[in-house]
């Protein structure tokens, strides 16, 4: 049995996957392999197959083109402009992940073509992946002023001017170290370890992980780690 | 030009409407016109056409089933599940809106069959309908514990009472009525009307009506009225 006269459309996903260096945020693209746009820089896309949810076929088609696996990748927006793609129409359904990207950084240069990009030295991007970058970065924005969503991308330790450099990256902006720290520490999710980083400073900071059972358990409270002026909006 | 070898998928826009009428939330919903589930109630669904985005469609099946025009429509998610739909594959991208059920009362029940039902008591919904619905609940529950979008449901006048059970009734708890009071004076986003509305005490309350340019401004601010061990998750 079938739907008569009703309209039958490609269905595409495409993955936004952030990084961030310790500088720098990143993002992970690839040089499309098919036409249009062939060569062209382009964010991990492909196309929905019959017999596969589209949270399916966003990890397939991320470990097809990256060899990266079991990430968390979460649906975001479908763009569907009827003019968006130029072959035939097409509606994309954006998936966001953010990964620590020293964890990742050998696996995906061995074997693939993905490459890392700075925010803000990003090639140009085929259709309309630019948009689709541009609602995720809001997004994240919005998420991560209210949720410890960043730490996703933090790396196994870290020290705590790495840390706020992650959100002072984000939000374009300085912020009160003695403030920062005060509020990060009172979360009770980090766990100081004996050892110090000398690489920055002579001083050195001091290196700390999560407490991964506390993190799981205040996700859901609301930080505020970002002072009130510098709040993004949800229509950021 | 067309892609060789991808499939094409019937892609349908589902519409979430929620109402609330001083007691209850609502949700608006249809039976059903055509094979399979003919005359099952449904949410407002119709499908994607070639030359529409999906925000147009959505807002077109909306004016087909209810006759309900310009109304505020947010895409909320993708329903993919390969066996979802028993006809034949098709994914459906979920809208919610928010609206004040007085305005529209006779608009909708004159001319179309939409029918409001209380949220404690939907009636069987076909495919994965329910699921949709409980999502949408949370997000909205989510979404107006941090900003003040419940206001969309409000009829022009309405009393502090009416507001705070519009709050009560989302988060199936109790509020204490000063601090709420309190709270919500303070975002300076009503303005206090001369008239009383005496139809639940002999006291009476005041009419307030919305500071329509404060609440713009206000909109994305985060709120707190909701008691902290109230606070829904983004999860939930």
């Amino acid at each position: 049995m079938k739907y008569e006269n009703e309209t039958r459309i490609i269905v595409a996903v495409d993955c936004i996957i952030f990084g961030f260096d310790g500088t720098d945020y990143k993002l992970l693209l690839i040089q499309r392999g098919f036409a249009p746009e062939k060569e062209k820089w382009s964010l991990m896309g492909g196309f929905l197959k019959p017999d596969e949810s589209l949270d399916e076929a966003a990890n397939r088609v991320l470990k097809e083109l990256t060899g990266l696996e079991n990430l968390y990748l979460e649906q975001m927006h479908v763009f569907s402009d009827p003019n968006r793609e130029v072959v035939e129409r097409t509606i994309a359904v954006a998936y966001v992940s953010l990964i620590d990207i020293q964890q990742y950084k050998e696996k995906i240069n061995d074997k693939y073509h993905a490459q890392w990009f700075t925010m803000k030295e990003l090639p140009k991007l085929i259709f309309d992946h630019e948009d689709m970058v541009n609602m995720a970065k809001s997004r994240l924005r919005y998420k991560a002023a209210l949720h410890p969503i960043l730490f996703e991308l933090l790396p196994e330790r870290f020290t705590l001017p790495y840390l706020q450099a992650l959100y002072e990256s984000l939000y374009e902006t300085k912020i009160d170290k003695r403030n920062f720290t005060r509020k990060v520490l009172s979360t009770k999710m980090l766990i100081k370890e004996d050892k110090k980083d000398k690489s920055s400073s002579k001083k050195g900071a001091f290196y700390y992980h999560l407490d991964k059972s506390k993190y799981q358990e205040e996700f859901q409270t609301v930080l505020n780690f970002i002072p009130k002026n510098d709040m993004p909006t949800s229509n950021d």
